[in-house]
C-alpha cells in the first residue's frame, strides 16, 4: 500500500498553509495518501498538540508518517526533527510536540533534519511545514531511509507535564488537560489510579459530583456525571450538556478525588 | 477499486476522536477510501444528522459504506446496528439517524452488531465509533457479509419528523427543517406540492416573501427570494446576504404559502 | 497515479453540498483522489478566494484539476469555465476567481461548459458545483479533453486588485489583502519593491512597525513584527499574539513603508 503521512496543524483551514502543504507532498510523492489528524489546534498550542498526537498516532497502520507542524518558533534556533518511535514516523519542530506520545511508546531514534534532499531548494523563516516538514515527510514515505536526515539527537525539548498525585490528605489530585467539543472536561487521572469509584466524591473547581459511572446515559440528561472516557482517564461530563461550561472548567482546573 | 467509507460525526476536529476512528479504519482495512462527510453536525443533534445523510448518502457510488456516529446514547441500550439500502451499507447507532433517508431510499435489511470479529477487542462505554462503527464499516470494507454482523431486525428507530399539509383555510404550511452555512431557511415544502409559484405569499415567522423564484440572482442583492434548492425543497433566502438571521428563522419555525 | 481534483469553495462543512460534490466526483471517476483545499472561504468572498487559489495551486502536480465553486451568481448570466493555466486545469464561474494566479501564470485555454455529457443529467438553478462542476472537473479527470467542454473564450472576468505603488511623498503604499488565523495581516507589498529593509518604518493604519525582520522570532513575544512571509509579501504580525487585532487591520487597511 502507499505509505500514509497524517497532517496535524494549528492552520485552520481558512489560510492557504494546509493546502499548499498537501500540494508540497504530493508533488514530492504523488502516491502517498494524506490523512487529516486536525488543523483544530489552538494557535501555536504546542501542549495541545502533544496531547492530541498522543491519542491519534498509535491507531494508526505501522509505517505511518505522522507530520505535526505547531511551530511559534519557526525560523529560530529550534530545530526541525524527524523521530522514530516503534515503527511510526513523527516529523515536525522539536518544541515538545512528541511529549505525551514518548509517554506511551518509546523513542527509537531522533534526528535533526539537515540534509537539503530532505528539504525544498529554497528554505523561508517563516514557513517550514512547506519548505522543510512536508518535503521530509515526502522522502520517507518514498522509502529515503531516517538515517540520511541529519544527525542523530540524544535529547528532544519537553514539556513539563502535570501528574495526578495522593495529596497530603490523602486525596487524588489532577487537572483538567483537555475540554473537548462536548464540554467534557477530561483530566490527567487514570483508571489505574483509582480502585474505588462508588463512594467517591469528585471535585472540580468548588463543585462535587458523587461516584464514578460507566457511561455519560447512565445518569439523566442534564445531570453530571464522572467516568473514565475513552482513553481511561477521568473525565466530568454532563449527559446531553456541557459540563465545562457549567463548572467553568478548563485546562488547569484542578480535580480531586475524595473519598 | 477500494471500497469508500465515509464519516458523518458531531465530533468536530479539535478533538482526537475522528483522527482515532481514521486510523482505526485503515489499520483494519488498508487500502479503503475514507471520505470527510462532516465532523460539524451540531453536538448529539440526531435530527440534523439524519437531514445530512439523506442529502448527501445517494450520490456516491453504489457500495459504499456510509458510518455515522451522533451518539448521545452510546453504552445505553440502544443498538449498533448495520443497514443495506439500495446499495448502501450505513453503520452507526440505531437512534433515527436513517429516518430521512428511509423515506429516500428503501431499507433492504438491518442488523444488530454483536459479532465480536465486528469490533475491537474491548468495548469501552463511550467511543463506539472507535470500538464498534469503524470496526465493522471496515470489515464491510474487506468483504464481510452483513449477515455476519449479530441478528436481523425487523424495526428501527425513527424521529417524528413534521410534514407539510394543507390547513383549515387551504394554506400549505410547512416548517424549516435546516438553516444552512449562508443563511438560506430550507423547509419540508416540496416542489410537487407547489403547483402555483407566481401568485402566492410565503409568509416565514411574521415576514411575507412575495412568489416563488427560479435562483437567487432573480433579485437584487439583500432582497429575499423564495425558491426551491438544489434538492427541490423551498427555501427562503436573501441574495448575497442572510435570511435566517433576518427573519429570525431557525429549524421549527413555521412556514406557510398563501395565495 | 490516478487524477487529482481539488476543492476550493465557501460551502463550509456544516451543511451536505461538499460532501454532495465529493460524491458526484465519486460516482462520475470512481478512482480520482479528492483533495480539500478548503472549504471556509467567507460567503461569496470570491476576492479572498482568489488569494487563496493563487497562493495553494501551482504546489501541486501538474495535471491537477482545481475546482473551486464560490459562486453568489448561480444560475444567473455568469458563465460556468475550464481553464488551462500551465498544466493545471481550473474549472468554476467565471467571476473573477482567477484573477490572482493570473498574473502568476499565464492562461492558456478557456473554454465556456456546456456540452451536457460535461454535467449532470438535470441542471438546478442553486447548485452547480454539483450539476455541472463536479462533473466537469470528473470529465477531465477521466481524460476527456477540455475542446469539447464548449467553446473558447477569449477574455474572462477579472476583479480589480490593488497594487502598492510609490506615493507622492516617495512612500511605497500598499494594503492589507488577507489576514490569516494567526492575525498576521499580509500586504501586497512584494519583497523585490523594499531594497531597503532596516532604516524604514512600517506604517498600518495609525501605528508604526520598526525595520523589518527575517521571522516571528526575531523580537520578543507580544512584539510587533513586519517580515516578508512565505509568499514573499510583507505582512505584520504579532510574536505570539494577533496582530490584525491588536492594530484593526482587516482586507483593505492601507500600509506605507517609510524611510
Amino acid at each position: 500500500m502507499p505509505p500514509i503521512v497524517t497532517l496535524t496543524t494549528d492552520f485552520g483551514t481558512r489560510d492557504s498553509y494546509v493546502a499548499v502543504m498537501k500540494g508540497v507532498l504530493l508533488s514530492a510523492c504523488p502516491d502517498l495518501r494524506i490523512v487529516d489528524l486536525t488543523h483544530d489546534i489552538a494557535p501555536q498550542d504546542v501542549f495541545g498538540a502533544a496531547y492530541f498526537l498522543a491519542e491519534a498516532a498509535t491507531w494508526y497502520p505501522e509505517g505511518t508518517i505522522h507530520c505535526a507542524v505547531i511551530d511559534p518558533g519557526v525560523g529560530t534556533t529550534r530545530l526541525p526533527i524527524v523521530v522514530r518511535a516503534r515503527n511510526y514516523f513523527f516529523v515536525g519542530p522539536d518544541n515538545g510536540l512528541l511529549t505525551f506520545i514518548s509517554k506511551k511508546i518509546s523513542i527509537d531514534e531522533a534526528r535533526s533534519i539537515t540534509n537539503p534532499r530532505f528539504m525544498l531548494p529554497e528554505i523561508s523563516a517563516t514557513f517550514h511545514g512547506r519548505d522543510i516538514f512536508a518535503p521530509t515527510a515526502a522522502c520517507l514515505a518514498r522509502g529515503a531511509p531516517m538515517e540520511e536526515a541529519g544527525d542523530r539527537l540524544t535529547a528532544l525539548t519537553m514539556l513539563e507535564i502535570p501528574c495526578a498525585k495522593v495529596d497530603e490528605n490523602g486525596n487524588l489530585c489532577g487537572v483538567v488537560v483537555h475540554v473537548d467539543r462536548f464540554g467534557n472536561a477530561i483530566t490527567n487521572i487514570h483508571r489505574s489510579q483509582v480502585p474505588e469509584r462508588k463512594d467517591v466524591t469528585v471535585r472540580i473547581g468548588s463543585e462535587s459530583v458523587y461516584g464514578i459511572h460507566e457511561t455519560y446515559g447512565d445518569v439523566d440528561p442534564g445531570r453530571s456525571v464522572a467516568l473514565f472516557g475513552s482513553a481511561d482517564y477521568l473525565e466530568i461530563a454532563i449527559h446531553r450538556g456541557n459540563a465545562a461550561d457549567k463548572f467553568g472548567a478548563h485546562r488547569g482546573t484542578r480535580v480531586e478525588i475524595r473519598r
